[in-house]
């Protein structure tokens, strides 16, 4: 169990509380492997959970899309929760109520600002190409004006957020090791397949070599 | 684009037309082949996010967790979105206005429903094994009427759904073909890893074979 304190209790680990951890580079660490996260918001009372790139810098947590998007116009000043999980093995027990998965998720509950600033919305989204494809960006064609107006970037601070782990594999009851069926885990791994250069890639042109953490 | 006509406004989508899907076989076909799906719901006015098993039978989607789950308790009677995604791959283009991903994704929007009926919940936990391990719920140790009070099974209605697909690679601004940096798709699956026994399995005990549909 993490040694630091929840920084809510919104935020805090109830069910199965040894998995909870609440120390930042716990949560920075599942937050900066992740490709996309679902963000939450609600509109007229309902909930909605988005699927969408997300990154993180520094304190931040920021996403982004269309302006013309209706989800990140509902967001602005708005209360989001933004979930980023990995399952890493399926784990089978004895009995249907062991069975699980062990995973990482991290929760972030904040408020969604704007970025307003231009030179800020532009180094957000270098750092949004940088994480994927670090040394990218400046072999880019540079963003057109229209461009940077059409995306609306939106961050959220990390001030209230917690990370749930499951990593200890299989646990029958006690008693039921006995019971003739198979047990132990099943590795899930996320793998990065041969790049497809489109029909413009000149012969010989290396594409950018992509690691996930996983 | 599908022919079928959005369920509702709420769940049209209105990003890239194009993309949206509201006949059941599709969403259907992304429902049944997610592990984890995202439950939104609300409490006091902030959204929570929630990663947790999910699956199909028939025109339900079910998902389940400890009897003693706050996120349970809250859900019962409430709106709640399930959202569930998959990166199929990485985009790279020449701008970074043009970089994306290929996903499959689909949104459920209903209200959280709780089974009470005992052999309507057993049912239901059969067929969350079933589904990922075939043949295996007739092997286990049957369930006991303790294991079954601590588990809350929850369901909504699949009449509120629509899918999401990008599947179109790597496309330039038209003129930019011509800058000199890679671009294309790169491919992420998930793979399934070598089982690992618990220290009870008997030798030569096989493992069951899990086909995921990526």
């Amino acid at each position: 169990m993490s040694t630091v304190t929840p920084p809510s209790d919104r935020v805090r680990v109830r069910r199965k509380p040894e998995r909870g951890h609440y120390d930042r580079a716990t949560v920075d660490a599942i937050l900066d492997e992740a490709i996309v996260g679902h963000v939450g918001f609600v509109v007229d009372d309902q909930p909605y959970v988005i699927p969408t790139s997300i990154w993180r810098q520094g304190d931040r947590l920021y996403w982004h899309g269309s302006s013309a998007s209706r989800m990140l116009r509902a967001t602005v000043g708005a209360r989001v929760c933004i979930t980023v999980s990995r399952i890493d093995a399926l784990v089978l027990a004895r009995s249907g109520f062991d069975h699980s998965v062990d995973y990482h998720s991290a929760v972030v509950l904040g408020t969604a600002h704007l970025v307003e600033d231009d030179a800020e919305k532009l180094a957000a989204l270098e750092a949004l190409v940088e994480r994927l494809y670090p040394g990218r960006w400046a072999t880019l064609r540079p963003p057109l004006p229209k461009e940077l107006k059409a995306t609306t970037v939106m961050w959220t601070e990390l001030t209230e957020a917690s990370a749930k782990i499951r990593d200890i594999g299989a646990h029958d009851e006690p008693g039921d090791e006995t019971w003739p069926t198979w047990a132990g885990t099943i590795p899930l791994t996320t793998t990065v397949g041969e790049p497809i250069p489109d029909e413009f890639v000149p012969d010989g042109m290396a594409a950018p070599v992509v690691t996930l953490e996983t």
